[in-house]
């Protein structure tokens, strides 16, 4: 019985954080399994699609931690963090498969940066999402504002995060931050139907899309269209682009084999 | 007969891409002429206004290529893209007058990416935006991520691109993507009314408000400042500044003649 | 009698350009108060956030020029630029505690400048925000462009700065240039007591905050993830953290001293 609980379903893994009693605080636990998990998947791909999502009411009530250990930490925490939450938002934005975030309840603090960590959000109406780092002086982490400001913008962002406001699903989906708000307690199968029509897409092309996306921010016109130039090739290289052509030109569905 | 009807009023340039049978692919001939009308407009500039639009009853509907072409050329794209789109996408960008892209009706593929390519979008009411190349399993090319990302943000970007879904313009200007929504049909004359009023204006001062946008992106706070003092001092230096000012202090309506 | 009127109350520093009877035009006098005041507070901190406002029916009409001195001055505004002005802005953005522009009515040319130099905009509904700079030919200084570009998109600040658009505070509020909307008359009280709970905040937090949405922009996750890393560090090193956890560990309000 471990904190974080893995399952495959055709090509789509769901890794689900398991501490429902307590709305599934990130672990020391859990921050190995997914780092483990996903770099296993780096290096021998299995999934086409992934789904992050949270047991029971909630998705992540933020970092679990106690008094003690926070207070003894000071001074080396910076080692903590390089080690435990950065690799996961590296991670999952830098796989090259469709990452979904499942949100049925809240998603606090670094709870929030691991939504954010994902290519896309379905929330269910009773979702929210909330910076809580300024309210016991922390700052935020797991690339929360940078990840936000290039999703809503500065100024939402600088609100959300200095007045620590909660973020509720249906403002979340009106100012562009989620994918497909649901009712509740139906993000799950929802990202589920995403997920699996997203691994039984055209692998290469989501992974350059995906890819673009992360340097559109901080690239000059030129060099992206650079990238985008290798992004097309290797998209006309796969053999899913060969079937796509054909499909589309016998008028067909096409099969995609995620290669 | 080619492909690109280009026609000059005043000093409104408008360029159609004339293939309304088809909905207006785009060829190798509309390609060409765009880069090379674009081109003369840099080394030679006429226009102080440039209205981008499609024959008929829709904008682009991508690239015009056909099975056996597409096929052929893997391995050898990037070539293609480096000579064919890149550069109208860069010259639309860097050419420093207001482009304004009229659109009618679907505007997909690199279709979407032309449009993106303008300043200002005039959308009808029944005008679509789609990004379509995960269908067949290429990726978006024309600079459509980037450009994408920096007006509506990555989420709603990476939406777009991984699901191709169809964009609608009532939608598209809520998200702020167009600049004006009209009737349908309508797309065509509002553009031709703001170029108007865009070719009468302060032609450097234009120039510098879309040299600026262009950098915002991916330039630090010191070096925006750095750019904007180059900017006001050009902007100063103009003729049109000082009647400007003029008419502001006489309290008439400016004469601006472009330089 | 000074053109800006600088007030303390308790950790808030407000400061009011008050010329009413002309909407408040930057003054020559004003940037000089700004710029020694912000310089002060840099060097020996004592506000633990900052009001921005204007006296009167309006919050900053502009710059406060006339013809003769503008038409003498080209050839070398730049220098004036570089003295002037965007020392004001890299003061507001770079000083690390919240500033909050607190906006009755029109914010136009530099005066919308100066709202956006805020990291938090509480505006009455009938204030209002332009950038005027295309009117007269001149092009838009103050880090405006950078900075609208960054909240609300290139789309939707290329229309504002081509067209000299008037942007009213409610559509402002729903793109999410504003942090709150107040009755006319009452952006001033909410802006100080917005300003006075944040003076009541975790300001190394706050600090933190602030300076990885101004870094958010142009650095890649890799980079924005060490500079969160270093933030994180500072922010674990306050009193303050150690009281926020105290607080919350004991269920109470914690009490931040602002070190």
């Amino acid at each position: 019985m471990s904190d974080l609980e893995i399952a495959r379903d055709g090509g789509v893994l769901t890794l689900t954080l398991n501490r429902p009693d307590r709305l599934n605080p990130l672990s020391m636990d859990m921050r190995e399994g997914l780092i483990a998990t996903l770099r296993a998947e780096l290096m021998d791909p299995q999934a086409r699609a992934i789904v992050l999502t949270g047991a029971g009411r909630g998705f992540c009530s933020g970092a679990d931690l106690d008094l003690s250990t926070i207070l003894a930490r000071r001074g080396k925490v910076g080692r903590q963090m390089i080690a435990g939450i950065n690799p996961i938002t590296r991670l999952l934005r830098e796989i090259p498969v469709p990452v979904i975030a499942a949100v049925n309840g809240p998603a606090a603090g670094v709870g929030f940066s691991l939504a954010l960590s994902a290519d896309l959000i379905v929330a269910a109406r009773d979702a929210s999402f909330q910076l809580t780092f300024a309210r016991i002086g922390a700052s935020p982490d797991g690339g929360a504002l940078y990840m936000l400001a290039r999703r809503i913008g500065e100024a939402r962002t600088t609100r959300l995060a200095m007045l620590s406001q909660s973020l509720g699903a249906v403002e979340a989906e009106a100012i562009g931050l989620i994918t497909e708000l649901t009712e509740s307690g139906a993000a799950l199968p929802a990202a589920m139907a995403l997920a699996h029509r997203l691994a039984a897409g055209a692998t290469t092309s989501l992974a350059m899309i995906k890819r673009q996306v992360l340097a559109a921010g901080n690239s000059s016109l030129d060099d992206a269209l650079r990238l985008e130039t290798l992004c097309q090739d290797t998209a006309f290289n796969s053999e899913d682009f060969e079937e796509g052509v054909r499909a589309f030109s016998e008028k067909r569905k096409p099969v995609f084999k995620g290669r």
